[in-house]
């Protein structure tokens, strides 16, 4: 084993960096050498002579993580992988060629960077996931490194490559440089192989099927909380975390029966999906985040750059629309699945029982990307029998005859609605087609159009949810390049006010009721 | 002048207040009497010996302003403002009547509530805005105060009214009380009348029309601050605020020139947009708000409640979709129509060139509600003339013939790109229609439905954008409930990379040859 890097050594290394650097962000026309400099001698002790690592296998499980929070500082994260021979240092001169952000934040497409950190002061949060998984969930000896800085001056923003200044820097910085050498220099010793590996394809399934009556009422954050229990069981990778509603989202349940896996992180959203992201990095854990769907608003860029991070963590939005009622608009997600659904690759769920809850949870432990689980307040009946299968992408159809009028499609409490509004309108000899569409992203776009097709081309689609981006605008846009299909939206166009769920569900536009007179109304 | 109330008496108000909160929580069977109560105190000398306002003009622009940033504890304020005399104490026991939001989140349709802080710590920045306009825009002796607490514990979080416990805890207050009689006190001495008076009705102009060349290159983020000078100049509530991209989003044009009524608010986004809903309450300030179009992302929630508080500040975001290039997908906003047009009576501009970005400066000045500038990178020709006048939801035919084969919509960069993608496909002897949306939302149906109709019914819309949520699906929506309509979308369909913008617009499906070949396979 070679003797640790003296201290000479090790400020060599450093101005090697800061040479990369500068050769790197000029041969690009693009970057922030000085930001990159300023970090020069942390990275140098840092990649050189702190951290524990495996050059050849750089998302080994066991080695230390590395998180760069210093915006516009990603080059000399790449030098520092160059000189300790991840890469050929020559790629630094094209570092368009390996996709990097040119503004210097890393990007995972390099196998070396666990999480996107392009937007400021995101890091933290992300390397506090991490390093809790180390100890808690991995019970392992590696550790984890964040570089932080979360303001810059209007001089270093639009920070310049030094252009014809560039020889003469670098000439400055190699005068400083005492072994001149090649630097055969390498991590050491190498990292001690305590974290267990994991199978990444590995099915993750509910210990036990789903167990209801038939109309039994129970409402689906509830069955969301009965579903990651069973999760749990099925695998320990399985944890869960929550923003201090844990009572109303029903992780309590979870924290329950599996506490050492529960990470409260109290009323701090952002932080709480930085954590679960971090705690995702490797594939080490499978995270269920919940709070209320409106406060995922609160961690929008977390999500947007979770999804730019290629991460695997699952949302859970409780207490969606205004169904939930007395406690006024502030607390209803209107706007949550035009959010989600604009997550490049994201699955969005939204379960309308609780056998279908259940699976919902167990299927998004198996995708890649964001997953998110919108969930309501209200308790409604079970209306799949426990044997039921589903697949994201597959619709429903859960209620048909050989004469209906018109396909509505609802989900969560307004598929109860449709329901209801179908139980009116037969009673006048009018059958309408139902169609729970169980993912809303993606949307099972040929069951819809099989559908309207059976139904004089009508579709009429009820949300609780503003009328941008949610299940009408999603089957609006499936529907878009059919000629003989016609869409109409029922929706909460206004923001809500406080009041009872059945009285506001009336109020604005998406109760049985409602339903019946559009469906007269569609000729 | 009556005397100020001595210690004695603000304790009994105190207690007061405290009997009122417990009653009206338990006559609502809804609410945190615990978080009220706690709060007594302050809100009793704040009510009845610091604060100066005046009981029957709610929003007096020189009345001292309350900001309730204490999560649950409005009751208590609506108890202060009852026993102050503001509405009768009786309505106490039906906050519903009165469109309370009953978690204790107060709601803007009260006309002494500036801004609703249901999400919490939210309220600090908007007192913050408040404070900074009374004194360096209003330069009145108004002051700002604000109740803080931003972490509930888990017995608080569903406080519970006290049902049968209610006359209990009253008595037990008002054990306490000495002066027992009905309250007689009132605020004193009234503020002093330092706040000029405004005309929220006045138009607000630019003080100069647009003056470019047709043709000449001006990128629409350039013309956003061009257009902003102009509005400051024609009106002196005009203000303007940043994220420290100033000399990216081109309000340091606005800087430049009128520095005083310019903040720089860092790199803090939700801070930023937290301060500019401040500035903008009672109608005291016009406020601008630039950023990267992406980092609105981070201040999600505040915008949501903005709209909520019914705010009318107005957002420009810059640097939008994959056309900004190098900088790489953390900085590109792809989802930010989706998050605008979920906002409740927002209006999204997205104009394609210098003259109509001018205009859509002016035109958000007037408009009631969150108005979204949506502003790129590149420099495009100008293509309307000087004095080409817009509307919301007035969209612009900027091309056509008697035998368009397809209508298609772009914005910003797209129109452009559809411009050019009628010169290649008119070679070919193929005409295209080509409209500019002007605004995303509202769209204006009538104008696109009828070019439809001319062109075969096919509509191919082009967006720097994710397909949700966007152009795309606003059109998709507009035109559902025709049967003889089709709409095809180009947009970007998964997270872009760093590249040169030419070479991204292509890559991603959205430059003029991907229109070309859309429009030779639309049939």
């Amino acid at each position: 084993m070679a003797p640790p890097n003296t201290i000479q050594e090790l400020k060599d290394i450093a101005n090697k960096l800061r040479i990369d650097s500068i050769r790197a962000t000029s041969a690009s026309k693009s970057g922030h050498p000085t930001s990159c400099c300023s970090a020069a001698e942390i990275m140098s002790v840092l990649f050189f002579d702190v951290m524990r690592y495996k050059v050849k296998e750089p998302r080994d499980p066991s080695s230390d993580r590395f998180v760069m929070s210093k915006g516009h500082a990603a080059p000399i994260l790449y030098a520092a992988w160059a000189e300790a021979g991840l890469f050929p240092p020559s790629e630094l001169l094209n570092l368009r060629k390996i996709d990097c952000d040119l503004e210097g934040h890393p990007t995972p497409t390099l196998p070396f960077v666990d999480v996107a950190t392009g937007s400021l002061g995101q890091g933290l949060s992300c390397a506090a996931g991490m390093a809790y998984t180390g100890k808690h969930f991995d019970k392992a000896s590696y550790r984890v490194y964040c570089l932080m800085c979360c303001v810059e001056n209007e001089e270093d923003w639009h920070g310049k490559p030094l252009g014809n200044k560039t020889d003469e820097a670098i000439a400055a910085i190699e005068a400083r440089i005492v072994n001149k050498g090649a630097n055969a220099i390498v991590p050491q010793p190498p990292p001690v192989d305590d974290a267990a590996p994991i199978d990444p394809d590995a099915k993750i399934m509910l210990s036990q099927p789903p167990n209801y009556e038939l109309g039994q009422l129970v409402a689906t954050r509830e069955a969301y909380g009965i579903g990651l229990v069973k999760l749990g069981k099925g695998n320990s990778r399985v944890i869960a975390l929550d923003g201090d509603v844990k009572n109303s989202t029903f992780s309590i349940k979870f924290r329950n029966q599996m506490g050492e896996r529960f990470i409260e992180c109290y009323i701090a959203e952002q932080n709480l999906v930085g954590v679960a992201i971090g705690c995702g990095t490797r594939g080490r854990t499978v995270p269920y985040v919940s709070t209320f769907a409106a406060f995922f608003a609160r961690a929008y860029d977390q999500i947007r750059m979770g999804a730019i991070s290629q991460t695997n963590v699952n949302f859970c939005g409780s207490h969606v629309g205004c169904s939930i009622g007395e406690d006024g608009p502030s607390q209803m997600a209107l706007e949550d699945m035009a959010m989600f659904r604009a997550i490049p690759g994201a699955t969005v769920f939204y379960p309308s029982d609780g056998v279908s809850t259940e699976r919902a949870v167990e299927l998004s432990a198996n995708l890649r990307g964001v997953c998110f689980i919108r969930s309501s307040r209200p308790a409604n009946p079970v209306i799949y029998s426990n044997n039921e299968t589903f697949k994201p992408g597959q619709a429903k159809v859960v209620r048909k005859s050989d004469s209906d009028a018109v396909t509505v499609i609802g989900a969560g409490v307004t598929l109860h609605e449709a329901m209801k509004a179908a139980d009116t309108l037969a009673a006048r000899g009018i059958n309408i087609r139902i169609v729970d569409p169980f993912t809303v992203k993606p949307l099972d776009a040929a069951t819809i159009l099989a559908c309207a097709r059976e139904t004089g081309g009508k579709i009429l689609t009820v949300e609780d949810h503003y009328p941008e981006g949610g299940l009408g605008e999603a089957v609006c846009s499936a529907m878009s390049d059919e000629m003989d299909v016609r869409v109409r939206k029922l929706c909460v166009p206004r923001i809500p006010r406080s009041g009872p769920p059945a009285v506001l569900l009336d109020m604005f536009g998406i109760s049985a009721k409602c339903i019946v007179t559009a469906v007269d109304n569609f000729k």
